[in-house]
């Protein structure tokens, strides 16, 4: 399935959360699969935080070549035969504002200045975002949504979907989520924030200017987001106290050089694999993510808070809720636990939702999610043949 | 009980595990209550990574006025009726070669150069702090030590007492503790490290030449660290999702403008109480640590694995030891979690060794091992009275 993502300008701005007001701004999207005539198979794709509207699908070059490993993120979950299935539903991936891959953000041109937005952009929130969303649909002339979807950040847009517009969403399925942020992610979050906010190479957030790039603060940023990502148990099974040039000798089916191998007393060279890892995914991460995306979007995740203008009462805050709900956790999910998505089920519950709930035992963490895991899969699969496309599609 | 703390020197070398020998050396410690005659009721505490052997007391000014706050790190529980009842043993707390506290480390001259020895300081492991810590015993004159006793890093440099000299240890203490270090800790200390070596003002270790100091990375560390140190559910309890000029409102009565604020959307300034204290603790950290101390110690820590050299066997790397043994863990440690001591109090029970195992149910985190919990330190107190003092003191 080669794809091309597609763009729209809205010439109308965009209110924010903060008071701010967005300009005219752009929004990069790709679909997948057929409308239907009464355009009621539609299906949202929300993404997490480094994400972005390639969901599925495989980009091409200029010669209409499939790019090799270019798969959208969610391949495994978004495709023909696949659980999100596109040869039944049309299914829409979108890059929010705020992002680093298209839509508008703070890489692209601030109209006022002439300059990168850079740290002017403003702050966005989940509820900016959905806003976003929702001009697109109407772009699309598609009135309801068969569901909205997403995974962790991506399941917080789904939820607040059905809050702010209960009518245009039949189902909502949300992933490994949360209804806020617990004290202790938004100390990781803050964290990541300072390492790339006093790296000398930030500049208050206007790099571009200088034409630099705090990339020792991004890899930092990224190394903690890789640790809370995964599970302890995932973590010792992959990599556990294996040595660098032991794993390195081992590959090279040079057994007795393995057993020779022994510590080599450094403090700043790599000894351990798991280090080794979390270089390359920093490393990685720092060339092709934006810092002040970093932090709009994990700002993004410390502000969600439905439950925040009802005194905290998150059963009142989903009252308005109209759609039916999958909602999955993951056992060894330590930064999103399966206790946070049962307080959305219980206040689904009370204001008399039609919930399915699955936990699932899996071993990758928060991760999982995005992972191809059979249970999981079927999940999601038996949930949109059987419940999202009964009634619509 | 006003302290201060003593110097000795060493001119013999110490060969280190590295392959590298430290020359003449020096060693701070302080010692509380008197050892006894027959020189048999000698405890010694083994400190972790940004302690010092300023263990109990108070340490006085000039005038000889004792100075507020100069209480030691283990204060509540060591001292005159404290569970380590000083007026019945002879406490000895010592600071680690590599440390920034007085014992010879990286800030010190290089006598080699002339030089701060810096990033040259060779590494140094948990067996090399208890081979410089046995030398320090030999000076006192004390042959066998009624008890050896850490937590986290120190319970550590206790349970190696006894395997490296099982004839001079009678009983160990080891809390908070592990056999090694997962590769989730692991992976926290090096994302740590690269924060500080990353710093461009690092130089490659040898800041002190330049003038300079890696704050910022150090100030990341710490953060990084007080965020694994503290339990999920403290951290919510003490923080959650309070915002930073509510809680100064909040704080000067002013109800009603705790009651009017509301977020102030902001990535770089700070939102949540959770940040104000974090960076509080990072600027503090940054003034009075070490960045080198801060590689050694936790490359200390990941070095630390007695079962390597029995192929992984913890039972087979423990059948040296002949000390009586007291294991604590906290139920909410996520860091150096109730399994892992387990796993040594398994170890020895395989190898028919006396140990008395109490896993206490604190909300703290890893920081339950400083904090006084008095379930806790009642466990302490009755094996010191009844165990450690029977037959010796």
């Amino acid at each position: 399935m080669i794809v091309t993502p597609k763009r729209h300008v809205f010439h109308e701005p965009l209110p924010l959360r903060s008071g701010a007001v967005l300009p005219a701004f752009e929004l990069v999207y790709e679909t997948y699969g057929t409308l239907s005539p009464a355009r009621d198979n539609a299906v949202l794709i929300c993404h997490a935080l480094n994400a972005s509207h390639h969901v599925a699908g495989l980009h091409a070059d200029a010669s209409g070549q499939p790019i090799p490993r270019s798969e959208g993120w969610w391949h495994s979950m978004v495709g023909p035969g696949k659980p999100v299935d596109t040869e039944r539903f049309f299914v829409i991936g979108i890059n929010n504002v705020g992002s680093c891959f298209g839509s508008t953000g703070p890489t692209h041109v601030n109209p006022a200045t002439g300059q990168p937005w850079g740290a002017d952009f403003p702050v966005v929130t989940v509820e900016d975002w959905v806003d976003a969303q929702a001009r697109l649909l109407d772009a699309l002339g598609i009135e309801r949504l068969a569901a909205v979807m997403g995974g962790s950040l991506g399941g917080m847009q789904a939820l607040s979907w059905t809050l702010q517009h209960p009518e245009r969403v039949r189902h909502a399925v949300v992933i490994a989520s949360a209804p806020n942020l617990t004290a202790e992610n938004i100390a990781f979050n803050e964290v990541a924030r300072r390492a790339i906010v006093t790296d000398p190479d930030f500049h208050g957030g206007h790099y571009l200017r200088h034409g630099t790039k705090p990339r020792c603060g991004l890899r930092i940023a990224r190394m903690i987001g890789h640790i809370t990502y995964l599970s302890d148990d995932v973590m010792n099974e992959k990599f556990g106290r294996r040595l660098r040039p032991l794993a390195d000798a081992v590959r090279a089916g040079d057994v007795e050089a393995a057993e020779r191998l022994a510590y080599r007393y450094t403090t700043q060279d790599i000894e351990f694999e798991i280090e080794s890892y979390l270089r390359y995914q920093g490393d990685k991460f720092s060339d092709y993510f934006d810092a002040n995306t970093y932090l709009l979007i994990t700002r993004a995740l410390d502000y969600f808070d439905p439950a925040r203008e009802h005194d905290g009462n998150l059963s009142a805050a989903l009252a308005r809720a109209r759609a039916d709900f999958l909602v999955i956790s993951f056992s060894t999910d330590w930064r999103f636990a399966p206790a946070r998505s049962r307080e959305i089920v219980k206040a689904l519950l009370d204001n008399r939702r039609r919930v399915s709930y699955a936990e699932i035992d899996a071993p990758h963490g928060h991760d999982a999610f995005l992972l191809d895991d059979a249970r999981y899969h079927a999940a999601v699969r038996a949930y949109f043949e059987h419940r999202v496309g009964a009634a619509g599609a």
